[in-house]
Parts: structure tokens; C-alpha cells; sequence
């Protein structure tokens, strides 16, 4: 399978992740898209650099504000007085307020759900990059190819079309969904990631043309907390088309491939054209983060399931982390993908 | 003037303040409150300690879930494998999410609105004993006093119904205010502390019988950030009850008292029967927090405008940080109260 993937996630290296009272090292570190990178390569896969789209394609699904924000913050950022090295949040608007403010720290909670999102001086750069290799995928498919795989780091799930969160600045799966949109009148996106794809939700939340589905851990014990519960739906035009199956920590192959069977039938009958696949590998039996335990040959017959609704499908790399196995479980998926 | 202080204070001494992306002391310490009480002894105030409430006039305003999370987060969390040893929130929910779910990292979140309000073992004993200091200066007054005051630390006017932030846990002055309506028809509040008074404005947003006015340095580039706008009004029965003044970041003594009588103006509108004052001082030219020039005499003056009113009054404090002038600023705000 063609993969996507640029080597500029390398200058998104952020140190300083607030966990649970702490700052602790960051999992989503930067060698686990090289460990993946170097699998695909012995395995003879075809890897490329995503051109460059300029900001078009992004601009589709993010809002113009948020973009100004990240490419700019975080030298303003350096400008304050105090400021340590990483831009990262000690404020968040509420659910008592509602006001966007002029000021930095204040911009970084509005644009930030969460302290897991520092940025760093080149975390534009990586994002635009990340984001560009599943623009780069989904050109692929457009042109007419089954398949392709965009390596993304910084993840995209979490971001909202104004918000960072979770790892994630530019939410690459729905920038890929939308891209696809302009051949395909229907795309579904099926979120496999351990957590829930509440970026994504929030994006197509009202939408009726994008289908989005994701099984991942019940949020009301899981990042990320306050979305991902089955009564989510969407609204106006989307309503019914946002699908989320929780499932129970601890869950296993069997549990986890019978919610993805359910979304998978939940997409036959919204019939899409095209699919994008955000491809997180956290769900593993040792995952760090993970919560699940699915195992390695699991993700060979989620690839061969997913591969058998025999559309043209990208597959944009989400979470996932130090594992070992971690390149092992990509290279498997993309296996089972290509028996088709 | 009568002085309510308890020393239960001293067991709620956070060391984790994530201020601008770093682990910093907070300005919020303990001696901000044993200086101002030394100086009021000295001064011959006579001090008392508060009597226990218990928690039924602490219900009146804050939600029954809420309670029942600052007193027993802290040893939840303490059960979390790798948790520091403070309660700090590193994911909240936004704009895009609405539920509260049940882990306690998702708990945190939902009750906080920032990482300036660490929970420590000791914090929900010193955050009952000084919403109790604060009731028991309403008591005072219910029972005939012009005015008492209460030396409240932690501090409370950003604690919402259901949220702790910003160095505040329970709101006192909201308590304070409603333990008054007991007796008094319609209670105002004059908030004079640098920061606007949001948790305050939210718990009577939708209430006509107390009046809350609020003068601080403009949201758009200072905390709270999100809320304190002049257009925020109140709503349904509240809808004209709310009145925010903000000021420019650099005001001085003439600008500050202006803006206070025109808050003082609006209260003679409502015509309230009795008054609390959410006393902050961290407008003063020399806090470390503070955005404002006002100096020790401009607290004289201003406790005589304010005493001029002659409505029975409570005094609550509130914020002003690390300075020489805290404790000399107090009793100069309640000795011009006392020349009435």
C-alpha cells in the first residue's frame, strides 16, 4: 500500500504534558512514527512525502481563527512575562462563559481542551505536515487508487474545528473526509482509536454527508470524559449520522471487533462512496494508555473486515503508543487491508 | 470592627500552581492571612473564631454533587496509580461537550475551571471553616451589627455553584449574601477585588433579589478571561441585577473610585437592605497579581464611600497577593469604613 509521510513531525517534540498533577514525558513522542516509518520501509512498502496543499484544504473543516492561532502562538507565547518554553493552558472557558478574549494565556484556554497539547516552535510546522500527508492519502484515492496509508503525527482526532486537544492540532482524518468530498457525495469515517473521536464528531456534528462512527472506551471513565456517549447522535442536518459504541475497559478481540462489525453496518446502510479510517493502535493488550486488549492478529482481520466493504478507503494513522509491537500492529492491519 | 478568622486556613497550602506553562508557588499562601490577622490584633480589632454551620447554608448556594467532590476527591485521587500529590485538572470539558461523567480525572475536570485551584488533603476543612467565617460575619450583622468582617482564606468569589477556580473553593461571598437574604429582602454585593467576580455573577445570574456588581481589570487580556464583560447582564429574573465595570489594565486611584461610584450608584437604584463586599486588595500598585495603581490611602477613602451608604454591610475577603502593604491596606479599607 502507498504511504504518506513526512519526516517534519520531527520538530514537534513537546516536553511538558500536565498528567494527573504532574508534568511527565509525553507518549505521544516522536519514535513512534519512526518505528513505524522504518517497519513500512523493511516491508516493502512505498513511501512518499505528502506534497504541499497550502492551507485550502485545511481552511475546509478548521476555522480561520484557530489557524491564525496556532501558527502564531507560540511566539507571542515567548513575549510573556514567566512564559515557560511550551505554550500550555492554566485557563479553559467553562460552561458558565462564553467569550473568545484578546489576550494569550486567555486564547490558549480557548483554543486548547486540555493540557495534553502543548506546542512547541515547530508544532505548526509538523501539524501542517501531518495534516498534508492525508490530504496527500486522499489525493491518492481520488485518483483512483483502492487504498492509502497517511503515517500522521501529530494525531488529529481530538482537535475540533477550533480546538487542540489531546495530542491533536489539526484533525487529519476530517481534513482527509473532506477532501474526498469533492469526488465522493457520501464519506463515512469509522474511528477505531482507543479513545473517542470527539474532534471528528464535533466537526461533522451537524452534517448529514459525513457519517461518523467510533468504538472506543466508555468516556465516562476514559479520555476524553465529557463526549463519546451512545445518546450522541448529531443535530439538524446530522442527526443520525454521528454513531459512538463504548465499550467497557478491559475489552477484549471478540467485544472489540463485534462494535466494529456494528459500525460497519450502521455504514452499509448510509451507503458512502468513499471511507477514511483513523487508525489508532492504543486499543492493544499493552498499550500504555490503552484500555483494551486486542491483539496483534486482531488487527489483521479488522484490516480483511473493514477491506471487504470494497471502498476506496484512506487510512490515517491516529493513536497508538510505546509499545514494541506498536509497528507490528500497523503492518498487520495494512496486511489484513490488502487480502481484499 | 468585629473580626471572624479561623486558623484552619494553614491546611490548605498547595505547592502545585501551573501558571504559564510551569510549576510555580502559588501567591495564594497561607501567610497573606496569619499577616492580616497579626495586624488586626495589633490594632486592637477584636477577633473571633467562627462557630460550625455545618453545611446547610453552604447548600443554599452550592450544588449537593459538588460538595460532596471537594470533600472527597482528594482521597480518590490519592488511589490513582501515578498521581501526583495534589488534585489538579488536566482536561476540562468545552463548548462542544456537556457531561459529567463518572472517573475522577473527568471529575476534576468538570468541578475545576483552571489549575489555579490544587486540592490538597487539608483543603475541604479550610475551605468550610472560611465560608463558616464568612456566615458567622453575616450572623453578626442579622443579629445588629453595622458590619463585621471576615478574614476568609481560601478565598471565593470565583467558585461557581458547582466549580472551584482560581485560588477559590467555596464562594463566601455568595454564601455570605444568601445568608443574609434570611432576613434582608434584597442584598447587594460590591465587588472590588482586581478580578472579576465570576463565580459570584453566576451563582445570582438569574436572580433579581441580589445585586452583584463587579469593578476589574478588563477579561479580554486578565483573568478570568471568558467572563466579566459589561454586556453580561444577568438573565430571566436576574436580567438587569448584574453589573460588570470593567477598567483598563493600569488604572489608578481616581479611576478605580469613579468606577466604584458608579457601582455604588446602580446599588442606591436597587436600594438594598444590606450589602457584603467582596473585599480584594490586588488592585494595589504593588501587588505581584495586580493590574491596577491604587494606593493604601484610595482603601481609606474607599471604605468611607462605601460606609457612607449606611446599610449594614459584610466585609469578605478576597484576593491580594505577596506585599508588605496587604495587611496595612485592610485596616485602612476598615478604618474609612469606620468613620461613618
Amino acid at each position: 500500500m502507498r504511504v504518506v509521510y513526512s519526516e517534519k513531525h520531527e520538530r514537534h517534540q513537546p516536553r511538558v504534558f500536565v498528567y494527573r498533577g504532574q508534568i511527565v514525558d509525553t507518549p505521544e513522542n516522536a519514535v513512534r512514527a519512526t518505528m513505524i516509518a522504518a517497519a513500512l520501509g523493511g516491508a516493502g512498502h512505498e513511501i512518499v512525502a505528502p506534497a504541499d496543499f497550502g492551507l485550502a484544504p485545511i481552511r475546509a473543516v478548521h476555522a480561520a481563527d484557530y489557524l491564525e492561532f496556532l501558527e502564531t502562538i507560540h511566539a507571542r507565547w515567548a513575549a510573556l512575562p514567566g512564559a515557560g518554553p511550551e505554550v500550555v493552558a492554566n485557563v479553559h472557558p467553562n460552561r458558565n462563559m462564553g467569550r473568545r478574549p484578546e489576550g494569550v494565556v486567555g486564547l490558549v484556554g480557548w483554543h486548547t481542551a486540555d493540557t495534553a497539547c502543548p506546542i512547541v516552535e515547530g508544532t505548526w510546522e509538523a501539524a501542517l505536515a501531518s495534516a498534508h500527508a492525508a490530504i496527500h492519502a486522499a489525493e491518492l484515492v481520488l485518483e483512483g487508487a483502492n487504498a492509502a496509508y497517511a503515517l500522521c503525527r501529530p494525531p488529529g482526532h481530538h482537535a475540533y474545528a477550533d480546538m487542540a486537544g489531546g495530542f491533536c492540532y489539526l484533525n487529519n482524518t476530517a481534513i482527509a473526509a473532506q477532501h474526498l468530498r469533492r469526488r465522493f457525495d457520501r464519506v463515512a469515517i469509522l474511528d477505531i482509536d482507543v479513545h473517542h473521536g470527539n474532534g471528528t464528531q464535533g466537526i461533522f456534528w451537524t452534517r448529514g454527508d459525513v457519517l461518523t462512527v467510533s468504538v472506543h472506551a466508555d468516556p465516562a471513565g476514559f479520555y476524553p470524559w465529557y463526549a463519546g456517549y451512545p445518546d450522541e447522535r448529531g443535530a439538524g442536518d446530522g442527526l443520525g449520522f454521528n454513531l459512538n459504541l463504548p465499550l467497557a475497559q478491559g475489552s477484549d478481540d471478540s467485544a472489540f471487533l463485534d462494535a466494529v462489525m456494528r459500525g460497519l453496518g450502521a455504514m452499509r446502510d448510509f451507503a458512502p462512496a468513499a471511507l477514511v479510517v483513523a487508525a489508532g493502535f492504543d486499543t492493544h493488550e499493552r498499550d500504555p494508555l490503552g484500555a483494551f486488549k486486542v491483539t496483534t492478529p486482531a488487527y489483521r482481520e479488522l484490516g480483511r473486515r473493514i477491506a471487504a466493504l470494497e471502498i476506496p478507503t484512506v487510512i490515517v494513522q491516529e493513536g497508538g503508543y510505546g509499545t514494541a509491537e506498536l509497528p507490528e500492529n500497523v503492518l498487520a492491519f495494512l496486511a489484513g487491508f490488502e487480502t481484499r
